[in-house]
């Protein structure tokens, strides 16, 4: 699982954790990684750093059964305490060249970038991939900055890591990225907030198969 | 600035900090340096991870200029990041064990305790001191677990690592706990909510000094 070459095709992000929904939070989560997610990253903004440590454990079992990696949001601390696969940052969280530092080499770092300066800049301070987004309007993430496609496909061309698009990307609007090259998706609601949480994932995950072998 | 055997007398630890009056922030930790603190905790549960950090970097500085020690409460990633010369945390933190890992053997590890059993746990799991509390009723942490005297006394007895006595403390209080043999007083509001913040750390200063060399 230390692989650096990561899947990112079809990444799920998960809802920030909420106590009070712990099973359902869980039950969803198991059933994306048995409709083909590639990538887990877990949020827990909220929890106390205990909550957090023992949630990253639990789901890192979970996603390790099913040869998915486990990438942590913000806290580097609870990443090194589970020895998860990666973590990533985003601009209000430790500088990047920091984390890379902390983490060594072996470890898969992300950054959320919306400019191409913001890439660049991330791809030289040793992350492994890029989160660029928001690509649509999301109610996930009301104070979300925009990006626009062009932006986007500027980025790709000025980096050679990988670009993952990550805002309010749905089945239906999903096919505007592909055109833009994106290495992957990452998604919150057009999984967890769908009836069918396994056959949400496994449409995005026959999607981008699709689109990788065109 | 790597000696862990630090002196734990006037432990002074912030307020949760809020950025909306930073500039007061630091004038009070900066008057607390000048009156003579003996170890400084920094808390900022609801800051960003960026905050906290460029925060930690700027307390740290403040206070290793004045020789005191920087310990950073809960986030064993900021600590790491800026390098500070230990950590703080609580029952519902990252557990102890785990963080003597990440950290290594050189960085000064506190640990929140309020009975026998926990501090005698802590100890184990590589502690170079407890914080232990509340010994008075406090308003600065109202949901605060309350310890009695008489176990904290109990605890020092079970224990080789300093004892730090913490909550609701008083420049008027503070004697009680002296007679009890606590290696230090951590304080949050005895100082910073004072008109003389400087003076108020002075006179705790000179009431641990006068307290040693009985
Ligand atoms: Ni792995």
């Amino acid at each position: 699982m230390a692989d650096k070459h990561a899947d990112y095709s079809v990444y799920l992000v998960t809802e920030n954790y909420d106590s009070h929904c712990s099973d359902q939070y869980m039950t969803k989560i198991k059933q994306a990684l048995e409709g083909g997610i590639s990538l887990l990253q877990l949020r827990a903004k909220h929890a106390s750093s205990k909550v957090f440590y023992e949630l990253a454990e639990e789901l890192k079992s979970m996603a390790h059964a099913c040869n998915v990696p486990l990438i942590i949001n913000d806290r580097v601390d609870i990443a090194l305490a589970v020895d998860a696969d990666g973590i990533h940052v985003g601009q209000d969280d430790l500088p990047a060249g920091k984390v890379r530092k902390i983490i060594g080499p072996d470890k898969i770092l992300g950054v959320s970038c919306s400019t191409v300066e913001e890439a660049i800049k991330a791809e030289q301070d040793g992350a492994d991939y890029l989160g660029c987004g928001s690509v649509f309007p999301t109610k996930t993430k009301s104070d979300a900055t925009m990006i626009e496609l062009d932006e986007l496909k500027r980025i790709k061309e000025n980096v050679s890591i990988p670009v993952v698009a990550i805002g309010g990307i749905t089945e239906e609007n999903v096919n505007e990225l592909l055109k833009r090259n994106v290495d992957g998706i990452a998604v919150v609601s057009a999984i967890l907030s769908q009836p069918d949480v396994k056959k949400a994932a496994k449409i995005l995950n026959e999607k981008m198969k699709k689109a990788g072998s065109l």
